[in-house]
């Protein structure tokens, strides 16, 4: 039984990686830290995980005594932790900002301060399976990606790397609001939020570079997005909507080729006629579809925000770096209804 | 026509007055303070009412400029601001609890402070016209009532009244979000609340004693409530579900009698074979429904919490001490879909 | 006082018209039709208009004692009311898609069967006031536009016209369930659709065509369209979230400019920052909001789809078509929260 | 390997019956029937499911090769089937309301028709664990417990059986909208029901007589229950709130020891602080809790209508029938969030 550790066991990501971990039959929980609830008993802050996790948070957690980490703090406080957690020889997954990106000069544009870590940034490996999983195997340090950007590569990768389609891309995505984190804010407020769909951080959003940075790493395209997020007044979920420029015009039997040539033997995967995001939430899947209109094509991708986009995302790499079954502890189906 | 301030602009309850009074032809908004959007524009704040509402937030108001002022600040402060208006002569109906309640004892008890202006608590009238119709047009000060308890007495009042039930009663009611207020909160987290119903302050709610005080003024029955206030992932709307028993069994047409002979000429309130909060919601109406089984009955009252819940009503009152007519600008119907 | 009919009450848009009708000061419903409920009061089936409508649904209706006839029947069925109606001078909009487009073969092409009025098609005027105003006015039959082409064409046409943009744009529309319509299916069971969102139709929805045909009688750009409808689980509301290619890279201050210049005047649409839902539901208001990313420009169109998108905007013509001021029964604000 | 059935594959029931059995390690789906959908893939209909379950759906099904057969059709339906299968010698569990009943007296006031299985009926048993463990294990024939019943029952025995309180019960119940079944209807229709609440069949739903003879069986306390089931904006979740009256006051702390004395070595019934729907949704967990107030007490009771309300329910009782750990297929934790 592997051991595993989880810094910022409070949030939403946190919770998410103790909810599949405590039925993982490779990988235990030992530690969990929380600043604010050390002492506390885990499942008395996180009350569905009575009888599954029956821990006390700690305020700190030593890497020594584990074989994995992840690292579920914010974009900033990341890469404080994880120098520290990688000098004890844990292998540690971050679920943040702050290993995505290769280029400090971008990270510094995009998230508005130096990047103190420099040279683990060098060796971090982008935790998305489907593309990087020789490496994900060999990594000590694993940068988990973000929600919008696995549905988004997902959804996008397979036509770019085919070249059968042009560099420009626009993403109109949409997302629940677990997304936001656990912090109440505004514009996660329901009386603000629960009746409406609302754009935020048009163009400017995050995930932007690492939707460019890792789609131009599998494909050589130099891709340029338009991203635009909105929110939408469910809890869990992403829908991203790409749409994409064929080179030559494609029959959709000629799109479904491709992305089942790519796909056809990823676990979690699957192209599907009507992608839905009800049919992936609480599980690992993701689901994408396609359309082909002349010169145009709209691809889907639907994935549980905190599942593929988050926390199951983790567990799957962390099966990799750990030598287990890939798809330990991930072998459910979404909800459906 | 008409001058009205509104102290504390920028919440909902502030703006939802501003909503209704930018259409009404009798009474017009001359002045709206905000102490953190001071010199805004208020339609740059709520930004749809532009175009209805061209006029600064400021951080006063002069009361003797001013026909009546409504003070939609919190619980404790409103005490604060009351007594000073009044000084000026102008009309006061305050949307907080401060002056909902007669006996300052059970006030501090269940608002857990001192009552600083016992006297003008002595004269402030319970601003439901239904039951204080003729006190209200002579009064300076009107406290008006919140929104369970103005669903809640609707619907349980006239049974009362009747003497056909026991003074024991219990109120399970169901409220949109926006009755929290627009500070977000961890409960209102979209996350948290979007797909639950959850329960809160059971037993305990501040609403309490204003129902068995208002219900106890107009029947003279000492009521008892129990009462269960559940939050629902709407934005707007209440549905109070009432239960008492009879002390004598009657018919569904026999309470309809009491019902219609109560409210016949009540310009807002309803009685209906099934009564809906989306036929009610964004008007100033109020539809009851009941079923008798045996000796046990069942009656609904559903409001919009904001609008009959409290600043349509508000409005209501500030017709009738003003010498409007008192359904002026609230003569629409629900949205019904 | 105008009197006016409306041919299939019992919908959500002949509700709609009700609705808005019934606190109108120069327009009054005398007769509504509805198959099902021919006999019953209509506030026994739309309760939310008791008080407010108190009159029985009719099987037939005279066009000749009446002024104006809105036809809210499925599509199909109005072309074979109009001809009948127009014959008796009355005046008549029709809030289906049979006259939104001119060419019969296109109609055919799109809705699947011929089109059985091909002479008042050829003089039907598009209800969008903002574009057809002089034409609106001396309208005998017009056709009111459908609640997507709304949203997009009032956020399009302006940049179009202004010939800042190429003829290729991508739409990506998400709208509130009551656009689907009063009759349950699976798509808007709750179950399906109230914790998801839906993409349907992907390129083959109706109002691409009427998009296309409108915007290049207002442009001359004879526009390309990829439209992308989405179910939202919201009840009313629409967001189209259009992308546009500029010729010229343009600051967000030029577009801003042309936006402004375009409906400076204009009662119902406002170019804002943050285009929300929410501001306008309830109303017959458009909020568009744009931002230009270098080549790239996304613009937002907000509207509720049951008023401005439909039942208000007819009311709009309506009221040109009858010689009333233009925003009569309409100068509501949006709900805000 | 247990071999199990499934008739009536197509709806919610079914369905989810499918997706907790394939993930379990002792218990294998080889048959499911579907009128409208024999000789199309599961998958392709249940498409979570795909790479999970890839079977065809059949006609029919032969009881005799198989462990266990659950019965998912509508009421009425049940017992035209379930005769058939059981002289085959297999294991039934019933879905419909059919079974739970003793007195076909009852059955026919509650359900409006005969009972045709008098003979079964009798040795039925109600397929509720905690409270009929041991002859769920001997039985041939059990019937599966309503949503409503499961949390009502769960919620209120316990201070039954006590002799705690009286007779006289008040439940008002929220569920969501995947109670009510796949089939669209206008209550279930989303812009009616999806920003509402709506109370139904008051006092009258066929819940009530189950909950009282099964709390009868229980507890011999001849329960009198008032039902009031509301239907909530939300997909899946039950909340019944539960009024009862003590014989003689009890603190908080009694009731907390009467509800864990009888559920402390239960696998899936918690009592908790405070009991939320979030937090068993998409488990087979119940959560309860409680609060005195005087002479009254308040009762919650939380589930997911489809899992402990319904099919994890059936494969609880399954795994019981079965012989394999109770608890087999169902260790997993809400959702939380």
């Amino acid at each position: 039984m592997k051991k595993a550790g989880i810094i910022g066991g409070t949030g939403y990501t946190g919770g998410e990686l103790a909810r599949i971990l405590c039925t993982h039959h490779g990988i235990e929980v030992k530690a969990m830290t929380s600043r604010q609830n050390a002492g506390k008993n885990v499942s008395d802050i996180q009350t569905h995980l009575k009888g599954y996790l029956d821990m006390e948070y700690t305020e700190s957690i030593n890497g020594s005594d584990l074989d994995i980490i992840f690292v579920a703090t914010p974009h900033g406080a990341a890469m404080k932790e994880v120098p520290v957690l990688l000098e004890t020889g844990v292998k540690v997954i971050d679920m943040s900002g702050d290993y995505r990106l290769r280029d400090v000069s971008v990270y510094k544009k995009w998230y508005g301060h130096e990047h103190s870590d420099p040279g683990n940034l060098d060796d971090a490996v982008y935790g998305m399976p489907e593309f990087f999983r020789s490496e994900i195997k060999k990594a000590d340090i694993v940068a988990n990606p973000g929600c919008y950007a696995t549905a988004t590569i997902l959804a996008t990768a397979p036509l770019l790397i085919s070249k059968a389609v042009k560099n420009d891309i626009i993403v109109d995505a949409k997302s629940g609001t677990s997304g936001a984190g656990m912090v109440p804010s505004p514009r996660t407020h329901h009386p603000f939020c629960g009746e409406s769909i609302i754009p935020y951080s048009v163009g400017t959003h995050r995930h932007t570079p690492e939707m460019e940075f890792v789609l131009d790493a599998v494909s050589k395209s130099s891709p340029k997005i338009l991203f635009t997020p909105h929110l939408l007044p469910i809890v869990r979920g992403i829908l991203s909507t790409c749409y994409m420029t064929f080179d030559l015009e494609m029959t959709d039997e000629d799109v479904e080729r491709i992305y089942r040539d790519q796909y056809g033997k990823e676990p979690f995967v699957r192209f599907v006629d009507e992608p839905s995001v009800r049919s992936v939430v609480c599980s690992n899947h993701c689901q994408i579809g396609a359309k082909a209109f002349g010169e145009k094509v709209v691809v889907f991708g639907a994935i549980d925000n905190l599942v593929k986009g988050a926390s199951g995302q983790a567990v799957q790499c962390a099966n990799l770096m750990l030598g287990l079954k890939e798809t330990s502890g991930l072998e459910v189906p979404g909800m459906g209804v």
